[in-house]
């Protein structure tokens, strides 16, 4: 994990981009700490919820990647904003007009990024003319300050989104509004940092890697950080056992990667079904095999929706000294 | 909910088997108390966690239906069997000396079920003769008494299933062990309850029903109680629109329902996406279409998982009442 954190930000530092990584993936203040402490600017969060653990926890730059919507949310949020650095994803006049009420009065602006589809197929206005007349409407609302755009852009997707960027910095021109921040961000497509027209970069699984950024060459298994540790409960065939990890700790994420995690010492051997507690594998590719008992290694298919599935991790440092670090933003409704 | 309690209780009482509900879909010691009061003999728990909790909670006859291993899980066992009439499941010689271990010098044994895999291919033993082999070994183990078997008949694997457990009783029979407890189990099959040579049955998904239940026949919509109730955040185009309920949430969980969850208020709708806060929506085959910032309500493809993402529940009465429901047994890691 340590090497992970060095990682990206060496690659954000290569490209002249800030560093401002997506704590979705390790909901932990202690880990966004590290990061923070390599360089990182500040941190990305997708939930108020999270935002407000984090702010609690001393971090005072937050991007909140989310349109905020609903006056229970909006008064939380206006609540976070008067005490740190923060800044909100929108992308319709729908939600800026609810910020902007959220923060009559305020003292000082709300920061507020346009978010533009640039190929997901998400959210985000999808054209740059609807990003510029969302841009030209928040800075006309009291209480905010255009302050840029937020892009996710898909993997391949650099060049098509750089032109999005420049179009939308071109209409913004003509109405004397500046594009301040980009903020793009995405760790698959990370390798493409270099040819985007970004200020800064959010990334959230390289923190830990999965199958799935193996899959897509992100990461190498050896990058990957977070391991499932489970217990071989059943073996009832030879060519078949079962493991105390089922879709409650693995998820059903990630299905087309073919099984449902890779068992780090028994590489053969594929998690093809999954009850709620029980990972059912075949065995049968396999020369050595797991006993009753035994503990295996799993690296998940998709590591950010394994972590939200517990309140702690268990941290292993390289001497072997272990602790627990709580994932102390999760379960936060909204 | 209260209706779904009433049923299931009616269902086992019409057939003449005991109800033990399976506590794994709420985890609420509340939720389990209205079913122990509506009849219930006592729970069944996938995991010693949610036993423990459920133990600490007051409920005194407690199934653990899982090969619990390993020495701590075992201390726990331990304990938890000198408070409470547990019983536990076993499919393996392993699990059962390990259990045996954990009972030496006890007061009274420990109830053992023989697992038997009737049709599921998950954990079990897979033919009768294993199971009258390891019956006999569990009697024949200090601190254990064979109590009987646990099946998990797969839909339509009632006949198949009573074959098994005939084949069973009969060989237990040949040494002088009694067959005292069938423990069936399963929601889509509960139609099949007066097919089973069961004592018992274990239903989980039926206290909430989902999407699942409906698409396999076990359930109507109406019968769904719980609903994920969350925001459309963006719209996008006027054919798409994000609601802010993701993989975090509805889970990935019975992809091959299509779609990932049931929109009530806009049944042609379908959430054709989902990352980890977004459900990306497709409303082109919808009439009405909801707007920015309305709350939907969404019966969730498989309910179990989705509770299990949460630390609570809302419980809203038929007067409109509502109170927060702990999901109290989540977040166990054992």
């Amino acid at each position: 994990m340590r090497a992970n954190i060095a990682r990206l930000q060496q690659v954000c530092d290569r490209a002249g981009i800030a560093n401002r990584p997506h704590i979705k993936t390790h909901k932990s203040p202690e880990i966004a700490r590290m990061q923070i402490a390599a360089g990182a600017v500040g941190i990305a969060c997708q939930k108020l919820g999270e935002a407000e653990v984090m702010a609690d926890a001393g971090f005072d730059d937050i991007l909140i990647c989310y349109n905020i919507l609903g006056a229970p949310k909006l008064r939380r949020l206006r609540a976070l904003a008067e005490r740190i650095r923060l800044t909100v994803a929108c992308d319709s006049a729908v939600t800026a007009e609810g910020l902007s009420r959220a923060m009559a009065g305020a003292a000082r602006p709300l920061d507020v990024l346009v978010e533009c589809d640039t190929g997901r197929r998400r959210a985000g206005v999808e054209t740059a003319q609807e990003a510029v007349a969302l841009a030209t409407r928040i800075s006309s609302l009291p209480g905010l300050e255009f302050a840029g755009l937020m892009i996710y852009p898909p993997v391949g997707g650099a060049e098509e989104t750089s032109r999005f960027v420049a179009a939308v910095r071109e209409g913004c021109a003509g109405h004397r509004l500046e594009v301040r921040t980009v903020s793009a961000g995405g760790t698959p497509n990370l390798k493409e940092i270099g040819l985007l027209e970004a200020t800064e970069y959010r990334s959230g699984t390289s923190i830990f890697n999965d199958r799935d950024m193996v899959a897509c060459g992100a990461a190498a298994l050896d990058d990957c950080a977070l391991h499932v540790y489970a217990t071989v409960v059943s073996k009832p065939s030879p060519d078949r056992c079962v493991i105390d990890a089922g879709s409650k700790t693995l998820t059903s994420d990630r299905p087309s990667l073919g099984g449902h995690g890779h068992l780090v010492d028994y590489p053969e051997a594929k998690i093809f079904q999954l009850s709620e507690e029980h990972g059912v594998v075949d065995l049968s590719g396999c020369e050595r095999r797991p006993e009753i008992g035994e503990i295996v290694r799993i690296v998940p298919n998709h590591v950010c929706v394994v972590v939200n599935m517990f309140d702690e991790l268990v941290a292993v440092e390289a001497d072997g000294t272990a602790r627990r670090l709580p994932v102390a933003a999760r379960g936060r409704v909204a």
